[in-house]
């Protein structure tokens, strides 16, 4: 018998908001017009981006407006990050970056090496967490770009950005710091005149925190050497051209002054939620792993590796139940390669296989975490009946 | 006294139709979820995207629908177009353009330049119309790609694509044939299993078609050697990463739908008021220059020069009365430079500054026009007699 949906992949994309979209709907209807056209009509569409600006720079830390760049979704903006520097500094040909990052960084890393860049991807720990002497030492005199992302999306496992932040600056004040902040925004504080100053650029999407897809941000930091990535008109002060996604724009700016209203509360109800359901997982399953818990990571995300089956298989027995999670992140879904996040974190094989992601959000309740706990151990125990490896005499693997 | 709003800048933006509007609202609310997710939730979002692509190809003369990648805007499918090309055949390095393309055009081309590219900017004559020996001769064994606008989005006059393209294949079929679609599609007809069947590339915006911002495609034939401008995940088939604007892409599949229900005998009427319109204001306003009016045009476009005065103050006067029109395109507005389109026709001086885009669309009422009618030659006689250049007693030019 299906129950309701529990939504709790929201490290793939979240609901929109009410409120996001009631800001939205005019915008999509009676206000439809060209913010760069000269009529009093066309007036309204402008303040209101001028409105969502100045609420992403409220949030990012109440920065100068006039850095926020809107873009089509946080790839854009990472896209635009890696190639504006390349464009704009041909002199410089290394980049930094870890083997964990977003695909949208990891591919656009490996077209920065076809068009002749070097580039380390630096190694992570079995937590997920970077070496930061091996960060020290990756810098050179030619790097170029650094970037790392704030929180990996498939683990939660936090990169200390203030400290890899400051240290790429103080080695050389010409290196651009880059980080996609697309799992924190809204989540985390993000204090760009505090903690955060020696961030140049930083990318998010609106899909990522309650506004709908379609929309991202690129801070540019003053004086940051890069140049656009979409080329054309004159929009974005020069530096996006194409016709503005008002209706996006103005729906993550409501998405930002949200966050900033109550993110700080919520984060905490959730961070409990999800500790509860680790925890309750971990007591009534055997051989459960919790991929990067000994590491600093968000507080709504747990990865999990239920060894001996196949996380597809648990993923379509959760949906079963009406139980929304991920196997990975949903970018790479489709494919049948193992994660490259957990390769990497040198997840064990039977392991790798079986992961599962649950991110919670700000529309979980206790209610739905306490139905997973009822339902999973059951699933998990069902599909180990079927694996070749497990005994279930015991209930542990096979020796 | 302010009536109501007479809307007459679609060549700038449209209004959102509430067909579709309704369509995307689903997305926008209960139906949020990823499409790369594997629960059976996200198989509607997944459908309904299948579904946009197949109203999208239908449109397009029933190709196959594997041909269409959704983007952000046209100026993405533009950037995709060009860039794409020229990663993907770095040995040929000439592309062939014209001198009154869209900037999202002309700005790819010049970073082109800044790459290696030779770039040829075909001129126009006095009505805005390419010279066919002109072209034959600019093409080159070295020719990587021609990249020629179906309607100009200022003056409406049409570029005959489906001549530019056979002739392109003739010379060599190795050259790939681009157009950027924006201001025609959902007005003509364009069959790409027919006559358009040379186009490999066409571009073409959701917010130009009664669909919002944020959304548009790039058609890309089957066979076409182009790589991937946006990189990162495997959406869109590996052609465009980043998650996908599904409630745009909706709305987008929903205007072709209506267009194609509705558009044949909309444009003619259209075409009417459009006719009424330019002709009532020649008889009246002396010193009436229509742009292009001897080319093949948009029937829903008229682009006006009032000789000695200024195309600025016109608009003004206009937004008072509450009715909306452009001095060229909106994505260029913000800059004093006159319209490179207008200078490529060689406008006289005392012209190039005084002009007016009236375009019409499908919610422009016989009424309206009548209302413009009424009120634009008030509007020029008042203004010219402010102009040091302008005869009060003879309602001429000084001599």
């Amino acid at each position: 018998m299906r129950s309701e949906t529990i939504y709790l992949d929201h490290n793939a994309t979240t609901p929109v908001a009410p409120e996001v979209y009631e800001a939205m709907v005019p915008y999509l209807t009676r206000e439809f017009f060209n913010p760069s056209s000269m009529y009093s009509e066309a007036q309204r569409p402008a303040h209101a981006m001028t409105k969502a600006r100045s609420q992403v720079a409220s949030l990012l830390g109440d920065i100068g407006a006039d850095q926020i760049v809107f873009t089509g979704c946080a790839t854009e903006s990472n896209n635009h990050a890696v190639f504006g520097c390349m464009r704009a500094n041909p002199k410089r040909r290394h980049v930094v970056t870890s083997a964990v990052e977003h695909p949208s960084v990891l591919e656009v890393c490996r077209a920065a090496e076809r068009e002749g860049c070097e580039v380390t991807y630096l190694p992570v720990n079995g937590q997920g967490m970077l070496d930061i002497r091996d960060f020290v030492r990756s810098l050179r005199p030619d790097t170029l770009l650094v970037t790392l992302m704030h929180a990996n999306n498939e683990t939660g496992v936090l990169f200390p950005i203030e400290e890899l932040s400051r240290i790429t600056k103080e080695t050389d004040p010409n290196i651009v710091f880059h980080t996609d902040a697309t799992q924190t925004m809204g989540k985390l504080p993000i204090d760009l005149l505090g903690a955060y100053a020696h961030v140049d650029l930083l990318s998010f999407s609106g899909h990522k925190m309650y506004a709908p897809k379609g929309v991202g941000v690129l801070y540019i930091k003053r004086g940051t050497r890069i140049r656009p990535f979409l080329v054309g008109g004159h929009q974005e002060n020069g530096r996006r051209a194409g016709t503005e996604n008002v209706a996006g724009i103005v729906a993550l700016g409501k998405a930002c002054e949200l966050a900033q209203a109550i993110s700080a509360e919520d984060a905490a109800r959730i961070h409990r939620l999800r500790d509860r359901l680790e925890n309750s997982l971990e007591e009534s399953i055997p051989c459960l792993q919790i991929n990067g818990k000994q590491a600093p990571r968000m507080g709504n995300t747990t990865n999990l590796s239920c060894h001996y089956i196949e996380g597809e298989a648990i993923l379509y027995q959760l949906s079963e139940q009406g139980i929304c999670a991920s196997s990975g992140s949903a970018c790479t879904s489709g494919s049948l390669d193992p994660s490259h996040v957990l390769k990497a974190m040198q997840i064990p094989f039977t392991a790798l296989h079986g992961s599962i992601r649950f991110s919670l959000g700000r529309y979980t309740t206790a209610e739905q975490i306490e139905r997973v706990i009822a339902v999973f151990p059951g699933i998990v125990a069902r599909l180990r009946r079927l694996s070749p490896y497990w005994n279930q005499e015991t209930n542990a693997p096979k020796e």
